[in-house]
Order: C-alpha cells, then structure tokens, then sequence
C-alpha cells in the first residue's frame, strides 16, 4: 500500500469479481491496489464449489485461496482491509480505510457483492453465535446430533437444509412459499435425507431462549404447536447488495439496489467501473463464474480508458 | 447418443461455453446432449492458460479435459463428431452428425466458437503441414533449432512469437501494421527475447518452395530482400465466427458475423441459443472466462423456459 501515490485502478472487493479484475489488470499492466475485508470474498465462508467450469470440486475456503494466490502472482498488492469510505475528488477518488489510511485512484471498481438478508425480528443480532447463524457451512459443525431449523426455500436455504441434514440429527426447512424455489438437484438431494421436515407457508415470527435459543414462535402451528424447539436457526433468505459506497457517489442502481452497469462495466459515474455480484449484469445471473467474468471485462474496459486518458 | 428421442436440449460444440452451460444444465436436470468434434475446444490447442481466474497455469489440453471431466462427471453424453447439417423442424431442430445420425432437440445451443483466419494466398493450403501452421503451440516444436516466421501483430501472433522464441533458433514476427496490438505483457516478454525480429508495415505476398515451404515473399524489402528464408510459417491473424448453422437457420448476427444474443443469450430465432466466442455477448471479450459464464448464463434461460413449456 503506498498512499503518497495516486493508483490508476483501484478494486474495491476482494472475491471473485475485484480478484478477476486484478489478474486481467495485471496482464494488462494496470498499477493498481485491491482493498477487501474478507480475502476471497462470500465464496471463502462456502462448504463447496463444484460449479465453476474445470474445477469439478473444492472447498470455498481453498478455491477462496486460488484465487487470492493467482492475483498475487501476477503482482497485485491486496490490502485485507475495511474500506470505511470514499469521495470524489479531482482527477478521481479518495478510499479511506479503517486504521485511517486514505488509497488514492484515478479509476474506480467497485466489487463489494452483496451481504446476506436478516429476519428483522427481535432478539436476532442478540442471538448471533448463540443460536442464530446466517451460514450454515461456517456454523453447522456446531450441531452435531442435534435439531436445526433453517428459514428459507431458494438455492443457499436448499443446500443449507441438506448439508446440515448430514451433520444435525433432525433439520426444518422452513419456507414462507408455496413450494421451494431451488435448482432441482437440490431438490432431489433433499428429498434423499430422511432426517428434514419441510415446512411450508409458514413464517418464523420471534426467537425464544434464555441465553441460548431454545426455540422459536411460527405464524401456523406446526404438529400442533406454533413453538418449534431448535438447537440452531440457519437465515438463508438471500442477500442484499452492498452497495453503500456506490449511492454515495451517486451511482445509479436498479430498484433492488444494484450498480447499473453497462456492457463494458462502466457505470452512471465516469471513471466508476463495477462487476460481479453487486451489479445488474449477467442477466442477474449471480455465480462465481459470472462474477469472473465481469471483472475480466472491466479490467479491459479500464485498460482502454487510462491509455486514452495517457494519450490525451 | 439416443436417436429416437428428443432431447430437451442439444449444445453443438464442446469448448469451454458448450461445457459449462452442460454442467450448469446437469444441476438444473435438464435432460440435454453436447456435440463436437473437439473437445475442450480451441483451447485445447494452446499452450497454455494462466488467466482463467483461480487456475494459475494449465497446460490447455489439461484445462480442456479438466473441463471435459467436469461435464462428464455431472451426467452429461458428450458426442465427439462433427455436425453436418442443422434443420428447423416442427417443436425443435434435427442435428445431422457424420455418418448419418440424427440428434433431436427442442432447444438449440450453439457454441461453436471461431475457426482461425487464413492468409488466402496461393498454395497457403498446399503447404498446410509442410511449413504453414495455424498453432504455434501444436506445431512449433517440430522447428527446434531453426528459423520460422510469425505473421500478425495482436495477442495471439506475439504471444506464439515468444512462445517459439523459447523453441526456435530465430523468430521473425511480420505485421502489417505500424505497431504491434497486443497487451503490455506479451510486449514486454516479446522484448526480452534476443532471437525475435519484428518486422513491422510489411505483407507476405506469396509461399516459395518444392515440396516444402522454404521461403516467403515480402511486399517491401527486409534487410535488402523481399524473399525471406523460413522453415516454418505461423499464420496468427485472428478467427472468424463459426456461424454457418446459425446463418442457415437464420439467426440474426453483426456486421462481422457473430451471433446477436440478448441479455439471455436467446438469439432471434425461438428456441435457438447461443454462447462462447460466437456471441457478440460480454462486451465482444472473448476470453475462456466470458464464454464460460456466457454458457452459464444460457442453461440458467433453457432452464426457465423449458420449465415453461412443460407446463403449457
């Protein structure tokens, strides 16, 4: 980190998208810093990743790590940093970190992905860690033969529900919907365990426990009884994107708060680029491989830019 | 292979678009075939790969059975011939492959990428495999110890100029350009390479040689002689789009020649997909990472609208 100089490119984001931005970047011969609180990004806290082409499995946490170790090598310093905030300034943009370093940039790209959605009911942040989990691959090992329930019906709730199904004694799925919206072998892996109750039409609406849950409350009873004992609450609802930065600097978003971008990534904001989960690209198609792939077109977008910007 | 059904989905080609959008297809259950006859795709050619995020360096016939193992693993059947013909027919396509067989679908992927660029002179075909090579990277070690030339000026031409470099007693890279188009890297490591001549505002006008090449004709004089002696001949000048079924089933493609595709990668033609370096998709990078998410991308839309479908 040097904070005398101004970085032609700046990568705000550490995870797929920022880290594919920066191996192209590197190839390209782009200066430039990558800023990220948690190395890897939302694929790291992941069990497994057997989606991304030629890569038939690994662990989130190692594949996490490969992607960290390839934009390494290819020179890219990666400050594994909070960024607390950043202003436009003349000839381009001021990153404050926590500590109180400030990274200056002529170009910006933003790849700071989503967070996960909370229930927004009382006692949640008082129960986190005891109890309350929002990831099931970081948290599951914890209960071991015993009972877990997890809120949510898409893809992440799926998969939760079945790897948890492999470690608890007995799962809940429970689901607001109708019917699961999860891939179908998910489904079918569902199907397989013996040990989960899908619940369905039906809302967690308040968390009961001394210092620990021990249960919670459902808006419809349930074999009889609107209280549902659970050792553990997996909230696998979704996310939201963490587009904070993003609004400051005016950048316009979609109505779910994405980063609207177009086909070179560049955004409403010149000099603002953005890719992988926090936009609206890939036909909001939201995969590690996606993520890729957008930071792969932004670095070039980026390349072109600063040489016409050098020229000029 | 199974010629009496009809296949929800057939993906005609087996690089890296065709096999990611297979695998995304097996975890979304659709019941689907790829065809083509080289598997892994172009990029089985090269020599190597070290910017598809996560995988530092891969040899590219590594990657490509990486890629081909992946999509194997989650079910697909991979037909590694060629397609002959593709015809519209009531509810789908019939696929024609050599030797006769007919394949059935209802929804078309194609993903058939480029095919190399030739120079369109005299005897260039004659002298194919005597001399004249497309790939450095298939062909160049047979020139150990001797002197080829290159022509072209962007990524693939220099990157095969350093490449045989490291082969080669000498290397003379021929470009019609005034400068060379490629990234800073390539530029840098063609630099240190003592062995490599750059011969830049200059055209290969014609083929010398009996049964072998021996020697190119220039249309301007280097080190004063148009007739420049050469054992190998790399012909690195770019790739045309592999869009003569996609033409015959009237997809709509840009003025050079590339599928249209929309944020879905449907074309405009129901029914009919596409992916990959064919595509005029992801900003026109075509990259092994873009065609892998752009195949993605199509599996995810198959998937909504067969689901659709079944249920009309």
């Amino acid at each position: 980190m040097n904070t005398d100089k101004i970085y032609p490119l700046a990568v705000i984001g550490a995870g797929p998208a920022g880290l594919s931005a920066s191996i192209y970047a590197s190839r390209y011969g782009i200066d430039h810093i990558v800023i990220g609180h948690l190395l890897g990004g939302q694929i790291s806290e992941t069990h497994e990743i057997d989606n991304y082409p030629a890569i038939e499995a690994a662990n989130g946490a190692e594949f996490a790590e490969s992607l960290v170790a390839h934009a390494r090598k290819f020179g890219a310093p990666i400050e594994n940093r909070m960024v607390m905030n950043i202003a436009k300034e003349d000839g381009g943009f001021a990153v404050s970190l926590d500590g109180g370093s400030v990274i200056r940039s002529k170009v910006l790209l933003l790849a700071t992905g989503t967070r996960r959605r909370t229930l927004g009911i009382d006692r949640e942040s008082e129960f986190l860690g005891r109890g309350v989990s929002y990831c099931a691959t970081c948290d599951g090992f914890f209960y071991r033969g015993r009972t877990v329930t997890v809120i949510g019906g898409n893809n992440s709730a799926t998969g939760a529900a079945v790897y948890l199904a492999g470690i608890a004694d007995k799962v809940r799925l429970v689901y607001r919907g109708a019917q699961l919206r999860a891939q179908e072998h998910l489904l079918k892996a569902l199907r397989e365990r013996p040990n989960v109750d899908i619940i369905l039409d039906t809302n967690v609406i308040s968390l009961i426990g001394e210092e620990s849950l021990t249960a919670v409350k459902l808006d419809h009873p349930y074999e009889g009884s609107d209280i549902l004992p659970t050792d553990g609450l997996f909230i696998e609802i979704g996310s939201d994107p963490s587009a904070d930065f993003a609004r400051d600097l005016g950048v316009a978003t979609d109505e779910s708060g994405f980063i609207k971008v177009n086909a070179d990534m560049s955004t409403s904001v010149a000099g603002i680029y953005a890719a992988g989960d926090i936009t609206d690209g890939s036909d909001k198609f939201r995969q590690v491989i996606t993520a890729a792939a957008e930071g792969a077109i932004a670095a070039r977008s980026i390349h072109t830019v600063l040489a016409k910007s050098a020229v000029s």
